[in-house]
């Protein structure tokens, strides 16, 4: 039964979540560490490892760890680094050597690093909505857009373990400005803000038509989707446009690596029932003709709670 | 020294290019077979391989050929076939099992079958510009835009065999209407035909300026390039506004592979002196800050009337 488990840690901008898995994909036992009050890398490590070593002696699986996988912002599955990651202060305009500083922390554990979408395309293809699938691009619609692309069964890392920034692909030129600094990426449209962005957009466009998202001061993407589950049509129009967008990006990735399937993951991706009609429609107008209606799209079939830290687990069976 | 060549064939519009090639990627002998006179498959595949019989039997390779490799406008390289390429009149509309049917003809002889620009990568690879370079993506600059990705020294076939159809991405939404049917691809910009067409705009558009190009009747890229390197105001700005728009959707593919190098090949890659410096600095201009003057732009190093040849042929040394 030794090293029969792996931990997977999920490092957000706000909190990092850690998990022990068994290789039937179940978490055996899970806790958070609040991640956005370190400044400093080392400090940051030190507590992570804290918080692993206890959870993995509470939990009885002491020698039974055969490595740690991490999925963290701007995360390097080549060079085991996290690199200039805004969203977190401690890696901000920074070259951080994460995996070497947790394994060391972890005395001597492997520790394998990618970003937290190439993580969830890992996480899905071991457990989830993507099994058995060898072509496909997983796309993370959360407070940012990722994606992790996987070709012939791998993830694809490219010639420097960045490839797969489909949230920085330009969805409409000239457009808005987005979190990177530069304009029209398809994460200033189709992340949780971007979507929160369109409502503002919309309810200022449409001055005399009522919604209840004039009730609320600062609009969420969970309001939005709460207004369409209440019937509210601009919510409704607002995911319209949203998956419109979507769709038509999906043909231009399609194009590239010819997927199987394109497969949502993320916050934004609960809200299906509103997203996959229009993602659907915009992508079979708008792909080249061979491709049209071949391509499915498919949504996470991972529990939410569970999903970051299977995917980011998953990483540590190869070490 | 038996099997110790290959033969390529380069299928195009109007012709045929075929050649013999060795080990060290010389062309010792090659002919051209038209093409466009042929209605049906079997009467060209006859032809062709006649063709190549002659042109083995003349040049004293007989029993000393691997195999054959076919570069061809929609080849799938899994299934072997032709499939609905519009300037082939033998195969428009149809599926054309072009790799079967020419190995039966050649009496056995093995015969690998790709697209024309993943043979042109395969080439480039083999004996070109990107000898040595693992991830590169090529990019066909002929009467179309193609494409040929390679990722860990593999060309990407995707799901279907047909991923790489780059110059049908969407470079300007809403814009000018390609020969696909859709609006705004790429190819409809920087193709040989897009820059005739952005020729013909810049005229219109310009009533008051001179421009050696108002000599011509009908414009094509050739009288642009010449007249840009007369010095032409007209013809260096159409230049300019081929390689920026290049140059943006450069950044987007490089978002999907992180590639070390995009490689240009074909007809209007002879105006490398006019698109370099606007290709380089709109990608570099467009491109998230990580890929910044990071990523090379080679022009293809093969001659030209080798290079289809011999992209064609190195296919066939894996058979």
């Amino acid at each position: 039964m030794e090293q029969e488990h792996v931990v997977g840690v999920d490092i957000g901008g706000q909190t990092a979540k850690c998990g022990i898995v068994n290789a039937r994909g179940e978490v055996l036992a899970q806790t958070i560490l609040v991640s956005n009050t370190f400044s400093d890398a080392q400090s940051f490590v030190d507590a992570l490892a804290s918080t692993l070593k206890l959870l993995i002696s509470d939990a009885g699986f002491e020698g039974q760890i055969r490595g740690i996988g991490v999925g963290a912002p701007n995360g390097n599955f080549y060079t085991g680094e996290i690199k200039d990651a805004p969203n977190l202060p401690w890696a901000r305009s920074k070259n951080i050597p994460f995996a070497k500083m947790l394994s060391e922390a972890m005395g001597g554990l492997p520790v394998a690093l990618t970003n937290d979408a190439n993580a969830a395309a890992v996480g899905e293809m071991t457990y989830g909505a993507a099994r058995g699938l060898k072509d496909f691009i997983m796309i993370t619609l959360g407070t940012g857009v990722g994606s992790g692309i996987v070709i012939g069964g791998n993830v694809l890392y490219g010639h420097d373990g960045f490839a797969g920034e489909l949230g920085h692909t330009i969805a409409i030129r000239g457009g808005r400005t987005c979190g990177c600094g530069r304009q029209g990426c398809l994460e200033a449209y189709c992340s949780a803000i971007g979507v929160a962005r369109t409502a503002v957009e919309w309810l200022e466009q449409h001055p005399d038509e009522s919604s209840l998202l004039r009730l609320r001061e600062n609009v969420t993407s969970k309001d939005v989707y709460e207004a369409a589950k209440a019937g509210d049509k601009a919510a409704k129009e607002i995911f319209d446009y949203t998956g419109s967008i979507l769709g038509r990006s999906f043909a231009d990735f399609i194009a590239f690596s010819a997927p199987e399937a394109i497969v949502l993951f993320g916050g934004l991706a609960r809200a299906k029932e509103f997203l996959y009609e229009p993602i659907v429609r915009s992508m079979n107008e708008s792909v080249l003709p061979i491709w049209k209606d071949k391509v499915k799209v498919l949504f996470s079939s991972l529990s939410e709670s569970d999903a970051a830290i299977l995917g980011a687990s998953a990483l540590a069976w190869n070490l």
